[in-house]
């Protein structure tokens, strides 16, 4: 290191500490692995779990559940984790911040996400909780019912927020889940400031009803402060207004958010943006094996044909297509080429994949 | 401790040292997680790989495979204990016998197998080569292209064999592929010796063609010392004969063993005992979406028949409707209750299951 002197030495650290980065999406959510295994409904039962919900749970709680669990299946999640790998399944260039510990779960983690080219340098922590896990029962009905440990992916802190990471994408993407962390909320706030600052956009999806219930203020003030694109599902819809009137909804959600993309299930989407309303059809499915994940890889698709400058019914298009591909498999992250999906899928569209 | 003195110490001792095991089928095989991702064929390509071949790698290169693979899928796999998985599925008494080491992935290996009640108390290794792994790549067109890092599993030896367990067990299921590790050579004679001094039945899987290539004068001899019950598919059985000719083939193994049952893929099996030639068809599957494990679950349906002394007929019938379960999803252990299904698809069967 003696040679490395002077004005080349402090060369090779700015070159270092400052790549030039170019990211299309960059995502904050839970750095989190999916520990999933068949169980059925007398188990939940017995085991006080209620069916298709996402139920908190800490370490000694999540050990005590993986004990009983069957023969289990583990891949990377975390739901903008998941949209983030889509986005790079379709050819963007990604990012992710998100805490893990230096465990074997969170190197796991660390090689799925970074396995697609995503830029992912958030610090492990070296002590504290070990790293997320989502412990998974699916039932015979294909509904799957959540107890997340959120360890180390709960700690995500403000100061843990790659700046540089946020300013170099062109959309900062939020994942709800992690408002149940306190530290993460302020993130949320730090993250879009800085956004915002560098005129980049910051998109919101909601998660999941229950978390909205939980924190419905702290998501409508993030909204109308910070949102520029929000992603829902019809019901998480309903729970940000607390109303069971969809068209209601529709039309407060209008109100204090630029663009908010709606998925309907079979139904596709409804993109709200301004004056306009723009249905989009989903994309033909051959068979519903597991609808994990389908949102967020409808926000993959969209946040993608956002990037790529499509019209809003193209990036509706996009988010179904990207969808189907997850719904007709295991797992919420693609196991085909989605850029060759979507090339097909729609020959009209104005993007070149 | 101290009031535990005389003969009644000596019965605590007696009953901790001698549990009652009553077990029907103890498997002897690698202790080994799967880890898959897709790829496509210029991946294997580049890689040096050669598609839907099982390659042994050592860890050095196990490591450089990961790094390069996308975003992965783990899961407990291994052919004996996926069997051993399966007839506990269908409610047989299981146990099974490989050697872990004490890391996280061993602890994956030994939940998952202990998960549905199967006996494993083979003592994993303290140091040494980590617990083995299978690096699977899936191309588009569902073929699976194998690495394995044998690891603390190919350090099985004759000591590890557990002979309570195996005296325990009214069969012995050994699996090929442990072979390729030489001191598990010398564990599987005496472990065949141990079971038939017993009188207990062995049971053997050829496992795969390169396997048998790579063994086959040590197969034919321990088949034709050892081996009650012989399983392969034809392919394995004609590279265990050198031969094309599957009707020579199916000759000679008749000659050298008591019962041989050769899957035919979606032309079910063929079980030959003496003089006896049982064709038995393949149970209906609606979509192929992952044959991987097939023939393991096959061996599992197959053998529980055994144990609950069924016909040849309906053990190969057994082995039909647990394989369709096991090719109609993604992975090599069963995901839904194959207790309801055999009795479901088998009302005709002598079994109460």
């Amino acid at each position: 290191m003696k040679f490395r002197t002077g004005s080349s030495y402090t060369v090779v650290i700015e070159q270092a500490r400052m790549p030039s980065l170019d990211i299309d999406v960059v995502g904050i959510g839970n750095a989190i692995v999916d520990v999933m295994a068949p169980a059925n409904d007398a188990f939940l039962t017995h085991h006080g779990m209620t069916k298709g919900t996402m139920t908190l749970v800490d370490e000694d709680r999540a050990s005590a559940i993986y004990s009983v669990m069957g023969s289990t299946v583990t891949a990377s999640g975390g739901s903008a984790a998941n949209t983030i790998a889509g986005i790079a399944a379709l050819g963007g260039r990604t990012g992710f911040i998100g805490k893990i510990r230096d465990d074997e779960l969170g190197a796991e983690f660390r090689h799925d996400i970074t396995a697609n080219g995503t830029v992912f340098r958030t610090t492990p922590a070296t002590d504290g909780a070990a790293t997320a896990r989502c412990l998974i029962l699916v039932t015979p009905d294909s509904q799957r019912t959540m107890n997340t440990f959120l360890g180390a992916s709960g700690t995500l802190a403000p100061e843990d927020v790659d700046m540089e990471l946020v300013r170099a994408a062109r959309i900062v993407y939020l994942e709800g889940y992690l408002y149940d962390a306190p530290s993460a909320q302020r993130a949320f706030h730090s993250a879009s400031e800085a956004a915002h600052a560098a005129r980049r956009t910051v998109a919101l999806t909601l998660s999941d009803p229950f978390c909205v219930q939980r924190h419905r203020a702290a998501f409508l003030e993030l909204i109308e402060r910070h949102v520029d694109v929000l992603f829902a599902n019809h019901i998480e819809l309903l729970a940000l207004f607390k109303t069971e009137d969809f068209d209601y909804a529709l039309e407060r959600v209008r109100e204090i958010v630029g663009i908010a993309a709606i998925t309907l299930g079979a139904d596709g989407s409804v993109v709200i943006a301004g004056a306009e309303t723009i249905a989009v059809p989903a994309a033909p499915v051959e068979a519903i094996v597991d609808s994990t994940g389908a949102g967020d890889s409808y926000a993959a698709g969209f946040l993608f044909g956002m990037t790529r400058d499509a019209s809003l019914y193209d990036c509706g298009r996009l988010g179904s297509v990207a969808a189907s591909e997850i719904i007709g498999h295991f797992g919420a992250r693609p196991q085909t080429d989605l850029r060759a999906l979507a090339a097909q899928a729609l020959p009209d569209c104005a993007i070149t994949f």
